[in-house]
């Protein structure tokens, strides 16, 4: 069976690029099977770019064919690339940061840049255009490589993993019992803002779903959020309004608040300007 | 042929929800296919995913599999169910409510809760996730059942349909040629709000197309909109901007305004406070 | 193999429409394939409408059957309609404009008027319904043809290609060095306008990549843009924040703001008041 086309953009379905995307798979090849990852990445946010596919790669069939088209630098010097995983997918996409999550967690094993003389769209007027990467070289490469007309090198000639571009990745830290990160992604929908810090540093530092743990979050350097907030398994455990600290879908901690929006409530961004400290509550330490 | 499984969530495509969830599912059977119905619910809005349901089900095959995932619950009590109704579909959904407006229409035949240790993802450090029912239990219990790997019975033990968790539904009535109800829902996207009254309660009260009436909406007991408006087949009977009264795509009466929007241009909202009554005007009494 | 469904709609996915639509197909035939071409063409534009299917349908595959229900009109008198253009594709709409660019650029070959006695759903408690064609008439007629159910003459009878209602297009023109045009359509997502003039007429005016071209535009003949703009092959050339004047995907002349919003910036609209005129800069000239 031929690999899904998984295709995550910022172009939402605003106008007619990712329909001429999706048009371009098909008249490759009819049985193709095209999912939205999603069309709302942020525009040109290629560090949420490489979040989304950290979060959702692993639940799909290995051999999915991810294509990643957030592209602030289309047309210009930047490789327009097909990275393979260690864990066997595949990921179509400008070289831009994109793959920053991917190669810190998983790793990739090979990267090829698409050679545009034999894997660009030919004819239908797009010889001189220089916008769309999305329709006339990613989505067209990508088609030929889940149908099977062309194999992995026949992307084009590989290049070294180390070259890579990469975005700088915050590491999470304990120091005397109070466990010390950044806010690297948000969930824009429900408001939830989700820490650097995977579970295990929680446990690490000796709390325990129960636990109120005193929150300080700073924007450089000043705080704008100090309080106690509980730790618990699922937002749930808050009365509706109030802040919760909890496990998220990664196993990574995160901030909400119950059926409410935390960075809303809260005025709390993302980004590595704003870290985040937690330690042991009054009311835990009694 | 598999079943179709048909998604409804609050999530949106912001981020990688979405993904995951399609992911785990096409990760148990590539072969079950998967159509957005909507992932723009309300947020934790139980009330809009149950109309929904009722709203669009129908019209698909029998047998199809909805998977509701509106779930402010996620993580605490709340039971996660799949039910069938009778005229054969199948909703996977948290038992919250969601299921309030087919149980009261076609009627749910059967319902069953999701056995956990069985019909729930394993692996991909998911083990110890509490928010995220959607894609370690609802997504991945309903490939299973689409798939064919479990049948009904399959999904767990059977409960009593009378313990079905039930919004109050507000049900319409005559009272001296007067029609009374309330807008149990509307169109966010066009603005028009839809009251609970049938086309045949119009019928019974003497309403025909051309009438105009007289519409009284309160909000708390208190008048916000008291004025004649045309009743007619549909929109374009009605001058550009202006009101009309129709009958909507389920048989029911709706308030529009003709290429605008009724709730944004006379701020009305929806719910049991929103009562709305109709009586005929004078120009229709002449 | 069976055409696709293409669908594009002013629906957006806030409610059930969508669904209900795509249940429809799934009815007919549950092996027909359905794409989302865009459910957020703006609210009754059937200008939009137009602009999108031209945009798209050749990046398709031959015979793609197109259903565009922007429907301002639906329960009056306009027509709903199939049509088959010159290059072998279909569309399925009402006849109110959809059309226009695609009968001006590659040309309609025959139209023909859906007949509702034997074309539109029965049964499900929609025979009185006047206001949802879009899953009542466009959506089950274009399953049944898709199908194979009918051919093209099955959908009803033909009328003269020359009675399809069409918008009026402006021209683009050079007078004396000076191309002039408007701003047709925009990329409602990154904030680019298109114009209406092909790289080629700014190849005949002798503009070429790395000119400095002025630009002014007017609203309804005031100016309220005026500046010189680099010409160049896309968006990163200019600095980020900066304009930058861009040959499209289309292969026609935009206007951007390198990682911004051209249309927020300046507050520049689409449409015929929206005129647009390029001749050489000072730095070119010298």
């Amino acid at each position: 069976m031929k690999p899904i086309l998984v295709f995550q953009t910022d172009f939402t379905y605003k106008e007619g690029a990712v329909s001429s995307m999706y048009g371009v798979v098909k008249t490759v090849d009819r049985s193709v099977e095209i999912i939205d990852g999603t069309h709302e990445i942020p525009r040109y946010d290629t560090w949420s770019a490489s979040y989304r596919l950290f979060q959702t790669m692993k639940f799909w069939p290995e051999g999915t064919i991810f294509v990643s088209v957030v592209d602030p630098g289309v047309g210009t010097g930047r490789k327009a690339s097909v990275a393979r995983t260690n864990d066997g997918y595949y990921v179509v996409t400008p070289d831009n940061g994109t793959l920053t999550h991917l190669k810190d967690s998983v790793g990739i094993a090979e990267i090829r840049e698409i050679d545009e003389t034999v894997n660009r769209l030919r004819g239908k007027n797009t010889e001189g255009v220089g916008i769309f990467h999305g329709r006339d070289l990613f989505a067209y490469c990508a088609a030929k490589l889940a149908s099977g007309i062309i194999d992995f090198e026949g992307v084009g000639p590989a290049y070294p993993v180390e070259d890579i571009v990469e975005h700088e990745i915050q590491m999470p830290r304990i120091e005397a019992g109070v466990v010390k990160g950044v806010f690297e992604i948000d969930d824009p929908n429900f408001g939830n803002v989700w820490t650097n810090m995977p579970l295990a540093l929680f446990t690490e530092a000796g709390f325990v779903y129960g636990d109120y743990l005193w929150v300080t979050v700073k924007n450089n350097g000043e705080a704008v959020f100090n309080q106690e907030v509980l730790f618990q398994y699922s937002f749930g455990f808050a009365s509706k309004g109030e802040p919760i600290i909890y496990n998220n879908e990664l196993m990574k901690i995160g901030l909400a608040v119950n059926q409410g929006s935390f960075s809303e409530k809260y005025k709390i961004g993302t980004g590595k300007a704003w870290t985040v400290e937690f330690r042991k509550g009054e009311a835990s330490l009694c």
